[in-house]
């Protein structure tokens, strides 16, 4: 392989990797990411979710409906039956905290479905507070644990 | 409205806004983002780009395809007739930028289809490479330009 | 036309019909369903949507999104620019109460996707209390009101 | 948990329940539906059905294809791998009568996939006859067998 | 411009190509395409249509929804407000014939919706059909008629 | 069955085949299709993929990304978990050849998910060579190996 990257053949095109001779194991992998914001707008949503305007609310389904949707997304991921997938979502003083944890039982990982749910729910939070704060970020999205396959256990941070 | 936010109605509850009011006008929005890595990863991105294996380019058609699918990810947003959609991806020292610009002539912005491409486009580095470097982060996720519409231009860093 | 239905040409074959010569205008349907369930269940209902595990949230998220997919669903239906989605859910006595309301200014009318936010919401609440009710019932899903086109105003019950 | 509700954690928040300590098994779960309608309208369907215009078949269709992307519509439900869908779709005196069956080996059962793909067939029906009969309602739709899985057999009706 | 292509940059990047500055008229486009097969498959296949097993029938709605989705299948197109798709399927003596028409008013054309329409239909028409005569062809997948749009009609063969 | 189509019941109602009694095995298929064109055309392809502009490599993606989706485009077909898509591109003198392999490790064969990548990849080619040559034409888009499941190995041409 010229390039050393697993994603392309001999020839440097790109394909979706053969995992069919690889083992059926359950697999976990937890992503995490932020949305950094003026105190003001964290507040704002602290303050619905305790009560109305449940932006967290609204960011965790969507997190968790992107999820299942990861391999039409990104172009050589594998389809994969998803057996469980959470969102923690949190506004502390700056910034809203994400984490998401998918699960499978199958051939290959799910970091990507974990960083896509995490991704995809601070896609959300941006949506749904840009009409007061247009300057948010989506800072750190990174896998944080990864448990399961021939790799075996992942930690980091 | 008890939050502030214009997502939730009187009662808290969250609706897709009625914008059947606005005026169509021409828009766009260009959103930013980077993949932090380490440096040999960043060496490998740019080699292939320049012969076999390019990470890049797959990187580019997943954000142009992720950007049409805004509406299907965003719970909140409007399905928009994008017109033009561009992606900017280049290979640093320690991190791949990614620009995205996405052009529309409608009643509402394009912000989130600009955000959702660049960091789509981010997720498929980090597959792409993440056989080789599983550390990698995506960071500073933001708008950094947008005009048309009623709120008029905003320019960011 | 054989059948009388404008869904079918004269040799009764299904086509999408041509509405590129109709003008464009504002249009708006809201369509109503209802969950029969029983009292228990829609007590945990009310109790879960004024405290914790809002069942209602839940379903009104996947009600705004699925009425922005009804063109995937509902092999004839025309791809619309929607506007504007708001769904109302209350639990009752022995139901749940669905209103949805779609906006769009095009060629056609929205009665379709008002009919397929309220479903999907109704499937949603089955699906979140199926686990203590296995036997409520989708009651009633039809249109109420339309506004706009043609055929000018309809009113129901 | 504060609700009863499996689909909400000890927090109150939406999640997707882990099933994966569930064994794998086959199951099934049948669904029905009616779609009420005047006397000239279902004779339409029947005469159509016979021989041009055939209202149901297109409904039928729309509903196995509803039935592959239950888990894309409702937030919590889980990607399956479906292994038969079937609907009889019937058109009667007052009302076309939908059943739909589907079929699994998995790890969680096909109710939601029953049910959306009954609910999406209705819905398809009332799309392809509106232009005659716009007070058409949806009516009924709740599961009436399920088999498979730890809760044992279900019948209903 | 390297190549010549419009859908590469000055730097020979894919880009979807920018049409917010091209005016909106009425545009439709038709393409064919057969799928070609063995005497005997073409005989069940037009028995099967005049009396019970449609696979014309289930083709013409796969055709028809496949239009619809063109967007998310072909990286670089643009999505369009589709106005009407009709496709007609006729099986002969050796082949079954396809021609899909797809109209839009939009700033740009749907030769492709109308070629993914044909070949939706004829992979749909192979499905149905594979388990007697696995050696069918697909051939002769091209435009025939184009109206509408700058560079005027295009008529072929 | 009236019909001998397995895809319709002994009613004539189209139907997903119930595959849950079927062994799980390894299964790959191999479709090829061509892209015919004028000579020039393919000229510019291959200029365009040895430096910039590279046509095959956004089909190749397209293809990827098709096969994934087979199931919600072909009515019938079951979703399947694939565990590998490669598609070869190579621009001849008046061609494009394009071969697509799939393989799974499921209860039904990979048929209609290699021919959906193939198609996909050459109106991906079509789309982005039309602005210089709208004569284009696929041709030949066929199954050519099959091997594992019931039937056991095809191998064609």
């Amino acid at each position: 392989m010229v390039t050393g990257f697993t994603h392309f053949d001999a020839a440097g095109n790109a394909a979706m990797v053969d995992v069919s001779a690889k083992p059926v194991t359950d697999r976990s992998a937890t992503a995490r990411a932020q949305v950094a914001m003026r105190p003001e707008t964290a507040a704002m949503i602290r303050q619905g979710t305790a009560r109305k305007g449940d932006v967290l609310g609204v960011a965790r389904i969507a997190g968790i409906m992107a999820a299942k949707r990861t391999a039409e997304l990104i172009p050589l991921c594998h389809p994969l039956p998803i057996s469980a997938v959470t969102l923690e979502l949190t506004a502390g003083e700056h910034a809203v905290e994400i984490a998401a944890t998918v699960r499978t039982t199958g051939q290959t990982g799910v970091e990507m479905e974990a960083l896509t749910a995490a991704s995809v729910a601070a896609l959300t939070v941006y949506d749904m507070c840009k009409s007061v704060d247009r300057g948010m970020r989506i800072e750190a999205v990174r896998l944080v644990h990864k448990a399961g396959g021939k790799s075996g256990e992942f930690v980091q941070e």
